[in-house]
């Protein structure tokens, strides 16, 4: 396999309830040269989270300083923190030839999409609603209020999926990530991904 | 998986010597569900050539009345006969759903480009030079000049991989078509194939 001249950013979305999280540990178990991308935010690191691991872990000031000067390629203010992806550790990981994994939801995706639109984007599916449901269920920490608003919530996300390039259907986890794998090793062998290849073949031979 | 709304046409191309032929009939030969692109040709069938089968055989009147119509993804003459790619085949097939191989050289593909840039582009390499020159000559059919000609247009014909979506290097044909298998896997997955995911979804539950 001839090395990529530039690597790329593999967006892993969907709904809460389709497994991304699940799917994204298990492609970074099988995949060791994934670099994953690490987010920024203004929350208090938890027990045993490593700042540069977890998260980066910033001021407020700090924060809204970056985002003035345009340093994420998207973020959020959810409850009383931001939560943002950096620019810079992604593009430096991207020029030096590497694949950067972003774990992220809908709403997020479609800021990268806007900032970055030459990004990958794999859109994440449940089987059927009905397991979408059992999923958000399962998870046994919601109200049923909070069950429903967010079941109603992925139903509607659903409608942004001509807004990725591909989609994964994560109905048994092994398979959803040998699609992934599959979709990385297509975009891997995508021309625009080498600047010279017609040197590269010259320089194995004659 | 979900099936996809439309096929696509899959091109498999490169310059003599990459080893398209071998490469191909394996890939059919693992992959039952792909289809074929038969070519019509004015030339006489040769013994055991079946029509429609090997290639369509019409008589070069009809050729050039199909020229005319524009039925033809792509065509040329070569020494006394005409070779091409009839469109109303492909696109059949295509609407039904189907993957359609078409195995061409370099000009043929460029061709096809400009008709039907939505095809899906492979360009086949070979892993070097010199290889490439070993392949031509192993052919043991022609004469030095023949193989310098071949060679020297080989080596022009690779400034258009630029036209391409996708690379396969072909050193070991298993590894080949395992690199085109990914493609295929992931082009099917490709959220611009399939035209109503949402209620596709839906319909798997609730």
């Amino acid at each position: 396999m001839i090395s990529m001249s530039k690597g790329f950013l593999l967006i892993i979305s969907g709904p809460a309830g389709t497994g991304k999280g699940t799917v994204c540990k298990e492609l970074l178990k099988r995949n060791k040269d994934i670099v994953f991308s690490v987010s920024a935010t203004t929350r208090q690191p938890r027990v045993g989270e490593v700042d540069g691991l977890n998260y980066y872990f910033v001021t407020k000031d700090k924060f809204e300083s970056m985002i003035e000067k345009d340093e994420f390629l998207e973020y959020a203010y959810v409850h009383t923190n931001y939560y943002g992806t950096p620019k810079e550790f992604v593009m430096n990981q991207i020029e030096k030839g590497e694949i950067v994994l972003l774990e992220i939801d809908v709403q997020g995706a479609l800021q990268v999409k806007k900032n970055f639109s030459e990004a990958v984007f794999i859109f994440l599916l449940p089987p059927t609603m009905e397991e979408l449901k059992n999923r958000i269920i399962n998870r046994g920490t919601e109200t049923e209020e909070d069950i429903n608003r967010r079941y109603e919530n992925a139903f509607k996300e659903l409608d942004f999926v001509g807004n990725y390039d591909y989609f994964v259907i994560n109905d048994v986890v092994e398979d959803a990530v040998l699609d992934i794998e599959a979709i990385i090793k297509a975009e891997k062998l995508r021309v625009k991904r080498h600047s010279d290849i017609k040197n590269k073949v010259l320089k194995g031979g004659k």
